[in-house]
């Protein structure tokens, strides 16, 4: 399999955080799509991606998988039973619920911040912005941080009582807020407890590692 | 189990949909949340959900369920196989991936049109406007008809060859377009044959049904 992506992206994270998890590294090669020339805004990138997003998964048949969430669907099926995704409906459901809310109140949230209310990847690829819609998600991105922390004062992780995608969903989320210096206010204990946790996890050590690493060597 | 939801609103259609094609009509109350007295905004609605959307499922232990996509995979997983969101990863992968790309192409932008840029549930319930946000996304929405028009040419079902979650979100982008009156333009052949198909479900039609009753009744 081939995951198009770009080492540092937050959404890519998600996915690479995910393939640690799985243990699939071996089976996993990574095509490297440059955000900040644009190349994912390129005919040849919608083609493989109408949505124009980092990233995408190419399977050996040439079929092609967009969306974290359908990614770590697939990679989490693909043997045994999923650890990340839910085995029971009740767990289905929940996961399902808390990624999306992660994606809509927080990381989405940050990153239309970064695409239209700073000069996010430059003006050659941010063709247009709309800065005050990009400060009103900076705001909602604000309150969702509150909401999370509110939330990890009653159960250890984000859909529950076991590490999930919708974990994953909010570290891509932290991923990003360092990005735009986007700071989690420190009165958020639980929030930066858990993320202090996440952090330990040898999923997200290699992410961490991987990234410094490029950049040293760039 | 009951439903917190809207009878005639486009998102609560994907739910009451997936509902009638699980045949689980039975188990299922709904719930009256007025959409159009902004009920849904209010400090008891946002405590069931914090993004004051609907629908929510709320269990018969209080458990609360919002997100159509997190809904359908509790209600598709219940009983045996699921029928609506795919059992193969490669399944599973492809339904959520273009579910998603149905959402925020088409039926999310069709949302934030509406919200944006009409008069959308009214000065009381839209309390902030972003017009020319609004008609970016009615132009994105245009742009997806375009895509998935060029997409059923070469495939019976959103997802694919067989019925699924994805049917079900653009089968409520169309609601929603019929909503804020924009027209899929005829030359889109291929979208709206499948259209025509879909409303020849007996899901789809129940739901056409129950709406022309209720409005009959008020």
């Amino acid at each position: 399999m081939t995951i198009h992506d770009w080492f540092d992206g937050p959404y890519p994270a998600r996915v690479r955080i995910a393939i640690a998890e799985k243990q699939l590294e071996s089976r996993v090669r990574f095509a490297s799509v440059n955000l900040w020339t644009g190349e994912h805004k390129t005919p040849a990138f919608l083609a493989k991606n109408y949505s124009g997003t980092l990233p995408v998964l190419e399977l050996n048949d040439g079929s092609l998988i967009a969306e974290c969430t359908a990614i770590t669907e697939y990679l989490d099926n693909l043997d045994g039973p999923p650890t990340l995704t839910g085995t029971t409906p009740f767990e289905k459901g929940t996961i399902h619920m808390m990624s999306r809310r992660a994606e809509l109140e927080l990381l989405d949230a940050i990153s239309v911040y970064f695409h239209h209310a700073t000069p996010g990847l430059g003006p050659k690829v941010e063709l247009y912005q709309n800065p005050e819609w990009g400060m009103r998600q900076r705001d909602r991105a604000m309150r969702a941080m509150d909401y999370f922390d509110t939330l990890l004062k009653t159960r250890p992780y984000i859909a529950g009582t076991a590490f999930s995608m919708a974990d994953i969903t909010v570290i891509g989320a932290f991923i990003f807020a360092a990005i735009v210096k986007l700071e989690v206010p420190a009165q958020h204990v639980a929030l930066h407890a858990w993320h202090a946790r996440m952090q330990a996890r040898p999923s997200v050590q290699a992410w961490n590692r991987m990234v410094e690493e490029t950049w040293a060597a760039r």
